[in-house]
């Protein structure tokens, strides 16, 4: 693990409000690593809504497969996280394990284990030991408290080099309401979906079916619009919970996603959607530069949506900007292999708003130089306009770097 | 570039005997680099038939619009191959290069401009002063003979440590015929096609529809089946020339690939493409690990090379060999993204032939010393057993390194 914070970090963190019926407890549970504390308890308050989007990955870790089959529930009364074990691809042992957790937590809190959801995040492959959850679930169930969310949010932290958070208050009804979010995730990011985890909460009563959408539409340009190496991990969550408290202070309680008294909240909660998927782009194992891919004029939005994703995850492209290179031929590339309509003759490339190449060739008044100067900096946008339709479409990544190289060639050691 | 020569090498090069119509010569034209070999100029007798294969790029090179479009007249009479630059995304200026090039050629020797063959390799995007052919190419046509075929397969070479050649003889009819390939490419090899030049030369006399036909059923396990970066050139090209010269020694004149007298030397010209596009994974940008990703018990062949394929261009399984971390996880992963018919439960994993995973969890047996020491050799198999069905495949990769990410970062400069 590295140990460095990346440079890319944000300089400053909000500070998160309490939401209520949210309280949060951490602690060094000794899954991987002695005296790292790597467990997350969320207690949820009764009547808490929970909605979920995860891996599509053909092998999924346990803890996915439980919050699938609990979803449908609706109701959530705990989330359990814990980092160094990501208990994939454990057989019988996994299911096990996760059914031993939520039972563990559910004991602790004097709810039913199909209101418990659960994430795990690390290793594949070794079996994760949920009896080590024993007696820490409990203590942390009685004092765990409204605050700490940054240390929720260190907690569920792998190879990342700072804890990801993000905070909205927006209006609701007559109420003032609150969503808050965390993430982790530097590597192995990739849609979809584009994090490893990622769980956000608010106070606003909202039925599970309206979060479930709400959440669905959300991640599309977001989460979904991040990745760092086009590896998809078997244990992508995004969960979301909705305690309902606001009801109380006169928030309307919302059934459909399509309700317009939700327009604003909607909006905030995909700002806090879109913050944390940002930030996990400035983690990306090894980054040095944050990149935002834009691409306009394809003939779709989906086609400018794999466009962007074929030049987002090029190595050729991103160990280019890793060497502050302005290297459009392969932009080029990348646009050509994307198998979308595109014509190379109607192309124009641009680095940070300067136009390198236009209409299929070397722009004419290419300055080297300007071009030079413009790729030193930490945030680069490489925009593509093809010139065929209306369709466009944006990612974030990060470059390429030896760093990385470093890092994922010797995490299990 | 880096100038060691890759690991990997192969450390005894062929003799290649001469082959009956084709004369090569290569010259220092000044494309790039002053002093530096970059010019190939290949003379083909009268009667020589072609087959190509190019780049599925939407954006591709004007040296492979130019081969595609003549590929119909089904003659060859010259080669030219230039490295130090693409000619891609040239615009107007590039399909003026390419016309310039061919004229320049086909008066050298005497023929039609549409009897010349064309490959460019090196930077994108900068515009080929094709008037740096004159003279040189006139030059070469006289002073081309029949063999320096190693002088050849380095004058094409770009970020290559090593010149990439393979020869074979074999009997079609009476005659002893003989198959000679060059091929370059290190980096920006992804299928389809995985190379980004290769030519193959015979003395067969082989008509160019059943030439064509041979070139692509190769092409399938061969330079298809190698990948380095995931990244497809925008130059890929790969040309094949029958002089027919060996009819005259008694070799039959075929003119259907299905024709069984040529079974011989179908298997010949495959070991042939086989052998360059082993060659090219061996020398992968960085590379000091040859991968042989084996895929099988898929549904079916093409579910086992799309899962061979995402585990072949994954950055963490490549960063994890390069680490020898035989992280099976990651192995895991890789096979969920694939989008393929995959159960998790059903899964065994080995690595040089050591079985690691089994039936979705880490196998019983599992000796991490045996397969850390098994992790040092130069040459690794992933062996991946879904339980699914008969579907199989292997694909060819390497591991992914810092020397990458320092070749590709400052290539420009």
């Amino acid at each position: 693990m590295s140990s460095a914070v990346s440079p890319l970090a944000p300089t400053v963190f909000p500070a998160m409000p309490e939401i209520e019926g949210v309280r949060l407890g951490t602690a060094a549970a000794g899954i991987r690593y002695k005296g790292r504390t790597d467990v997350l308890l969320a207690t949820l308050a009764e009547g808490t809504t929970v909605a979920g989007v995860f891996t599509t990955s053909k092998c999924p870790s346990a803890p996915v497969e439980w919050c699938r089959d609990h979803l449908k529930g609706k109701a959530a009364r705990a989330l359990v996280v814990n980092s160094g074990n990501a208990n994939a691809f454990t057989g019988k042992t996994g299911r096990q394990a996760t059914a031993l957790t939520a039972a563990i937590a559910a004991k602790a809190l004097g709810c039913r284990p199909d209101e418990v959801f659960l994430a795990s995040t690390g290793v594949i492959g070794e079996p994760l030991d949920a009896t080590k959850f024993d007696g820490v679930l409990g203590t942390l169930a009685r004092e765990a408290t409204p605050g700490h969310w940054h240390d929720a949010a260190r907690a569920i932290m792998t190879t990342d080099t700072f804890p990801k958070i993000a905070t909205a208050t927006v209006r609701l009804g007559k109420a003032t309401v609150t969503i808050n979010g965390m993430a982790k995730g530097a590597g192995m990011i990739a849609p979809d979906m584009a994090t490893m985890l990622s769980f956000v909460f608010t106070d606003a009563p909202i039925a599970a079916p309206a979060l479930q959408a709400l959440l669905k539409a959300g991640v599309g340009s977001t989460f979904n619009a991040v990745t760092i190496d086009g590896d998809t991990s078997t244990s992508d969550t995004l969960l979301a919970f909705a305690t309902g408290a606001a009801a109380r202070r006169g928030a309307p309680r919302i059934s459909r996603a399509s309700d317009p008294r939700l327009k604003a909240f909607t909006r905030a909660f995909n700002q806090v959607l879109a913050t944390l998927a940002e930030q996990v782009a400035r983690d990306g194992e090894g980054a040095r530069k944050l990149v935002e891919v834009v691409v306009e004029g394809a003939t779709t939005d989906a086609a400018a949506r794999r466009i962007a994703m074929s030049i987002a995850n090029s190595p050729l492209v991103k160990t280019a900007i890793a060497g502050e290179d302005a290297n459009w031929g392969r932009v080029v590339m990348a646009v050509g292999k994307a198998g979308q309509p595109a014509d190379r003759d109607k192309l124009s490339i641009s680095f940070n708003g300067i136009r390198v190449a236009h209409k299929g060739a070397r722009d004419p008044a290419y300055d080297e130089a300007k071009v030079s100067e413009a790729m030193t900096r930490p945030e680069i946008q490489i925009k593509v306009a093809l010139g065929l339709g209306k369709g466009r479409d944006r990612v974030l990544t990060c470059d390429l770097t030896k760093e990385y190289v470093a890092i994922n060639g010797d995490y299990r050691s």
